[in-house]
């Protein structure tokens, strides 16, 4: 099921995604083109995984972790299908990332890998947005570069029981209709399963938790004026435009 | 005036602190020994700025940031005054740190540092504690030594219009009665209203948001069945015990 929230008519919605429909809780249907998208549910502490894709790290030149590298986006980071990033006075390198998010479903505390699925609720897309140029500070983490305000789009949809196999699943992200990275979850150094054992460990997730669980290779700069598309085999695709902070 | 929560017979108060006693919301008075002391707000996300005074760069060996390095404190790991903190199985380096941690009042987006004071709610003490252990990964964010569940003692008030200074307050660190800290936050690298000013030029800061300013040089090991004490000028003290995770 892919659930959705949405403005139409200057109400908020609660629905589901259905044949390209959004069927809100009366049953009524919207087209997509005439609602704003909200976010499909309220997220709270996001954590991201650094270079969890090989050919991510070589990309970057960097070393495989020797441990999930994680870090935080803050939830005055997120934004919404179609909402607009805003791109940094002065900035020069700024990157999307695609990223297959995970919903953690109930309260999880030193859960072990082979029981971690059951606790997820459900996954959605993330483009975990970057301004490399503020990554020079490199024995902290860069949340001035990952952090900022509308650097997180998620959704569309939180979609709930439909996927088999986290690690079975294609990613890909066009800018302005352009294939630019492509990769395949199988291709986690950190299974999904198993990045929820590493911080449950030692770190209480919650529902509606957030895991970014990293992204493969492809990246590459965008720019004001650009569009994003990014799409994760049965999660639909996430939309969002970039536009030069006023 | 320091607000404080906390449990009393079974039910939640909001009071205010003075002369030694706890009045509710309808003026009954709680002796501190008597209750359960509650986190004073709900914080929303918490910063923290690591290497923020010169003296404790130089203890740990690194050199003074080129910027304010962020960090990120999830709010799980969040415990009240007198709340136990769980010591990790099989770690060897946990170590306090006494911090001011200011309460931001108002949203906050590209606030200068000469404006910054103002958006401020009010002041408490933050214990910012880190296993030293899982430090070694240093291109990331140590989530994992400083994001632990009970790794954040705050309080035990929220002390608002009280402080006139927020760069003129002494910080001191006790542990089993033992001063083992102590520093003066005139001695910050980056000043509170500097580092507001930073990080809402990026991010935006939310009524309740936290930020912990660094601590001073004077950090040492702690171990389970030690009890920590901190005191700030004007703050009052912050006491939690240590206990072996179970």
């Amino acid at each position: 099921m892919k659930l959705a929230r949405f403005l139409a008519k200057g109400r908020v919605h609660q629905g589901v995604y259905r044949e390209g429909l959004l069927l809100d809780e009366a049953g009524e249907a919207h087209r997509p083109e005439d609602v704003t998208w909200l976010l499909p549910f309220t997220p709270g502490k996001v954590l991201g995984v650094a270079l969890n894709y090989a050919d991510h790290a070589e990309e970057l030149g960097l070393a495989r972790p020797e441990e999930p590298a994680l870090f935080w986006k803050p939830n005055t980071s997120l934004l919404p299908h179609k909402g607009v990033v805003l791109y940094p006075k002065g900035a020069r390198f700024v990157h999307y990332e695609v990223e297959l998010a995970v919903v953690v479903g109930r309260l999880m505390k030193k859960v072990k890998a082979k029981d971690a699925l059951d606790y997820v609720l459900g996954y959605t897309i993330a483009n975990d947005l970057v301004a490399r140029d503020y990554v020079k500070n490199t024995f902290r983490p860069p949340i001035r570069a990952k952090g900022r305000d509308t650097f997180l789009p998620l959704g569309p949809f939180l979609v709930v029981e439909e996927v088999e196999d986290p690690q079975n699943l294609w990613l890909r992200a066009y800018v302005n209709g352009e294939l630019r990275q492509e990769g395949h979850t199988s291709r986690m150094l950190y299974s999904v399963a198993e990045l929820l054992e590493f911080i449950s460990e030692f770190m209480t997730l919650e529902p509606y938790d957030v895991l970014l669980t990293g992204t493969p290779k492809g990246i590459s700069q965008v720019r004001p004026g650009d569009v994003m598309r990014l799409e994760i085999e049965g999660l639909g695709a996430l939309e969002n435009p970039i536009e030069e902070e006023p």
